[in-house]
């Protein structure tokens, strides 16, 4: 069963111009820093402190990115990039992220990036930044 | 059904240090950026040139990457990036890709990149690419 | 003679994870990009469009590039990029840019980025241009 | 007086398409990318690693980074990227780097990276390290 968060964690952005490759739109592995970048504020949002948790044992990874590229974005192009969480069995947590560009809402990018943690390096479910994050 | 390539294509890299990020490790999008560089290789060693392509108006663009993490690489590590690909169903053609750490053979990513292609803007499957590709 | 504007552009930029290295700060190359797209932004507020001048056959070309280090940005830093530009001889436009951390205006990096403009690809002083940029 | 090394260190590259910007060249900043790898890989190749210099309490950064832009790379050129280093009065070490196309020999990039040492946070000149690194 997955449980979901309600409010849904927006970040706006700009593309800058030396995101941009060749074929004069954004490098596709760009729209990953863009989701991280976004997820990384969504935490510090929640008050939730990689260092903290790093000092406590507790470090946070990726284990699998799935990214849909639905249209590109161009140089200046403002675009938001929106965060959502979801338990996913009693191990994982699942990131739910797309990117809309500003201001007609096209739909750029769709992903879900899946998480682990692990306390001094073995798995671990980490039911108190779960709480912190909203989930409940 | 899936046709595959016999021949499987390998492109050694060595980290470089401004790759890895805080955590000491190669930052989550580089290793989309090792995976395209060894693509577009791959394709060359083809004797398939975008730019040749591109004259002819035929894009090949990516529709969906899904990356699974199995091990971080570190500063200073050699590593090989594996290309093989399939076509799928009639339109896509997906390359199946995976990094290994040298020399010790450890797997790093696995990873499906799924890729269509146009001419002049519209959905497209180039026979002739395939052909080039060694899909026969 | 040198002749400068008298308003200083300024943007105000976070530092992303993914922007540090091992070392736990901002990678230096990283500035540059900074600096890079403080000039576009600066550009854009002026009414500049780089592909408007390309299709002009006008070409704006970063010739040098001299960056002094004071001090580190680090994780979530938020700083600003000021852009002053003045004429170097009659030939080239030069960009005196900072980055300031905020809210205690320590300074990062002192730059000056040295351009030529180039008219069907040869050297040209773009009058035009430095007019639009407020150089008279 | 500065004092230089004898031998010239060499590192070969090639353009990877994610490092090419909207004008089809390599974007600016990579270059600083390609001069920063090449400094990394001619100090491990006279045995002088980062990480047991920190464990001493040294750290070696870049201060001061000059780049002459002479001519553009662009995607999958080959090219070496020499390193020769020199003492700068009794403080710093300054690394004279160029960039030549391959197998033209056409001259790309011509640059001056200075650095300082500290250690416990403190300037220091590592004569230690110096003397490994050839500089007698």
């Amino acid at each position: 069963m997955i449980k979901e968060q309600e409010d849904l964690y927006n970040l706006e952005f700009r593309v800058r111009d030396y995101e941009c490759d060749l074929q004069g739109v954004v490098n596709n592995a760009n729209y990953q820093h863009y989701l991280e970048h976004a997820r990384h504020e969504f935490l510090i949002s929640k008050g939730i402190s990689f260092s903290r948790l790093h000092d406590e044992g507790i470090d946070l990874i990726v284990t699998k990115v799935e990214i849909e590229y639905k249209f590109p974005l161009r140089s200046t192009d403002r675009f938001i990039v929106t965060v959502k969480i979801a338990r996913e069995g009693n191990v994982r947590i699942a990131f739910y992220q797309e990117i809309y560009r500003v201001p007609d809402k096209k739909l750029i990018v769709k992903a879900k990036i899946t998480t682990a943690a692990t306390r001094n390096g073995k798995p671990f479910f980490p039911a108190g930044v779960v709480a912190e994050m909203g989930l409940g």
